[in-house]
């Protein structure tokens, strides 16, 4: 039988790691890479710095593979992530199949937690119950960029008593939802802030969270958002990329 | 100037405090531990032995303090939240006065992450801005309930592309909110998942998540929360307190 651990290293900082993870890695005989778009090279290194810290022996190996990307047309959503997903599917089932002997253990390592905006699980979960392959899996959580986000703004991320949604920018460009005083945004590529100028709300934005590179802006969001949108296109010219992540709450009545 | 930590040290296993936190319990002088209810016993204890489990040296020492309860009447949950954490700030106050000195770094354990349905910071940041006490703080995120639920689970929290929300018993019992798929529901007493039986739910339910004690039981809502009700209300029974968290789906159409 062949084991797969799907392993959360948290979102930015190596320290993020939990005891959990270090045992798990060092069980792993073999370490999926996979990594796509510009930030690619980042996340491999930081993954590969993490492997290398955090593993006492050395009879571990890497395989790196090219992570087939998202097609960016006038699909929605949807239906190009269900597309990509079942491409990568086949790849992780040939690196299933070819890459690991009966009785190891194969780990991919998911930046922040495996459970949410990642669709690492979706797809071992997809090749598991099409009974080919026989394998057993776990999953590891891990501090995910929310979690970075409200810690280095120290800030809760519910009012008393209340709801939090987490949505992405598509969802939140279409209007701050009437049921919840809190909402964190991920995956916005698109300043979808900009969309809630009219609304009374904060912002506590983060990029890079919890590394070096970590820039955090926070204020009312009417007065910071151009602030934002200037540092944020900056910071993606000098790094190349930009990871980035912000709450929005309502204002408590004054 | 003191310094405060406020440290994630996750919900349940042991296994899921971080490096960060493991780093900063070793720059610790004092714990201040307070718990109440019937799950303090077990509670003080867990964060007794994560401190004796991943502190090196001996030189720390430890203040127990009594937390107030929070009132339960027909007063509403905000109004008798705001007033818990008003005593709770009185006793964090004195003890932050009373129990460190100058130089020296205190911290508060919190079970899961801070930043969710947990009361620290907010009660540091109101003594940090009322300007009596001179001290810095900082947060160490954790692992919450939340995601040791999804993973034990082996779930994304998330549809592809979809919005999550994280709410409470009394707000879940009153519908599922109309723009989201997943609602993750945290401190609910009174089984208030039954309120839903008549949506095409699938619910994963989980009690004493990554402790030895772990029960989780899913499937589509209708035909498990019968089951829940009844394992929820023996587990309760035999260990004195209960824990448990949830996921609600929406069923994706078949």
């Amino acid at each position: 039988m062949k084991k797969i651990l799907i392993i959360g290293i948290g979102a930015g900082n190596p320290d993020y790691v939990t005891v959990q993870a270090i045992n798990a890695l060092n069980q792993v005989d073999v370490f999926f890479v996979m990594d796509k778009g510009v930030a690619k090279e980042k996340l491999v290194a930081l993954r590969k710095q993490i492997i290398e810290r955090f593993i006492s022996g050395d009879r571990y190996r890497i395989v790196e593979a090219t992570s087939p990307e998202r097609r960016r047309d006038d699909s929605d959503y949807k239906s190009t992530v269900d597309e990509l997903n079942r491409d990568k599917q086949l790849i992780f089932e040939r690196l299933i199949a070819d890459e690991m002997s009966d009785g190891e253990v194969g780990a991919f390592l998911v930046w922040g937690d495996p459970s949410l905006y990642d669709s690492t699980i979706r797809i071992i979960e997809a090749i598991a119950s099409g009974g080919r392959h026989a394998f057993d899996y776990e999953v590891i959580p891990g501090i995910s960029s929310v979690q970075a986000l409200a810690a280095r703004h120290r800030i809760p991320l519910n009012l008393i008593g209340r709801s939090i949604e987490i949505t992405n920018g598509r969802a939140i460009a279409e209007g701050f939802p009437n049921n919840v005083d809190s909402v964190v945004v991920m995956l916005d590529s698109q300043d979808a802030y900009r969309h809630l100028a009219d609304e009374d709300l904060d912002i506590y934005w983060g990029a890079y969270v919890g590394t070096p590179d970590e820039i955090l802006i926070s204020g009312k969001l009417r007065d910071v958002m151009d602030d934002i949108e200037r540092v944020r296109a900056e910071a993606r010219r000098t790094h190349g990329w930009m990871m980035d992540t912000y709450l929005l709450c309502r204002r408590e009545s004054e």
